[in-house]
């Protein structure tokens, strides 16, 4: 087959899997978690039943698909704050800032989340989070704007979970606090 | 009835109660979540079939009972460790570490835990852990050992959230590094 072909191929699966994904977030935020069924997805998506079925055997499988999409946006979001920041302190503290609100966003979508979140795919996510933590922090304690005495990886750790408790932020101005307040732990004794 | 006869039946429901809860943690434990049934429970706890509905309706009634024990052995822990310091600073230090001891050891329970803590006793006794670790924050920053600038109920929440670091904590030391990490947020600015 020609590479164009296989291209158009690619592009009709992707249009396929995003339009499934677009109606079932949609249908879930109006139904809930338990509120939704195949037929309806189908036809939200504008997809034949057959189709779909192709696409995604069950239900499961499409929540799946969806949530790993939406982490991966998240994660793609911190990749692209920390970008904006030359310097690993500030890098550091904007990634944990933007953290922090997603933290925050995600209290709405809690009985979706607590479903999902042991999926290996948001474990592997989550790692990958964890990773990249890690290393804006071993390039903060570098310059000495981090702990030298605990390791990277444990840093890491308290700050996701610290950062947690931005689900109970009930303004920004809390939530700032408690930003600043994780960063405190971070500071140099 | 005379006293002593209301005694002895409140003291015989406590045991059957116990009994019971007992019964349910060692299958629990021995069979997971889902290998549970009444009857088994009724021939491990030495208790009547009937006699064991008339106490819990179902299997998920023994559950949130059980957990309710456990939570409230917990708390009381704490409220202990708390009244062995004097001092409001080592108060809030001793209590925090004994908190991150228990969040480690719930690693292991976190089938059953993710199962029963949305239930209403849960959201009680986290409600009661907030304040009482509120309350050891306000009696150590009123000394100038907490910082003064953020409100007790935010620095409890974000203690809470934090110290969740130590169900990842892979040595005793580690675990105390969370711990040191998490006071050092606290200290005043």
């Amino acid at each position: 087959m020609p590479k164009l072909w296989n291209e158009t191929i690619a592009a009709h699966r992707d249009a396929v899997r995003e339009a499934t994904l677009d109606a079932t977030a949609a249908l879930v935020a109006e139904r809930g978690l338990t509120g939704v069924t195949m037929s309806e997805i189908a036809k939200h998506s504008g997809i034949g039943r057959a189709t779909l079925y192709k696409y995604f055997p069950d239900i499961e499988s499409i929540l799946a698909a969806w949530h790993q999409r939406h982490v991966d946006e998240h994660l793609r979001r911190l990749a692209g704050i920390s970008e904006q920041q030359a310097e690993p302190g500030r890098r550091l503290e904007a990634v944990l800032r933007a953290y922090a609100v997603l933290s925050r966003e995600r209290r709405e979508e809690s009985e979706l989340a607590s479903h999902l979140h042991r999926a290996d795919h948001a474990v592997r996510a989550h790692q990958h989070l964890h990773q990249f933590i890690s290393a804006l922090i071993t390039a903060a304690a570098e310059r000495g704007e981090v702990r030298g005495d605990v390791p990277a990886g444990e840093l890491a750790a308290y700050c996701l979970h610290a950062l947690g408790a931005a689900t109970e932020a009930r303004s920004n101005a809390a939530l700032d606090r408690i930003v600043t307040v994780t960063l405190s732990g971070l500071r140099p004794a």
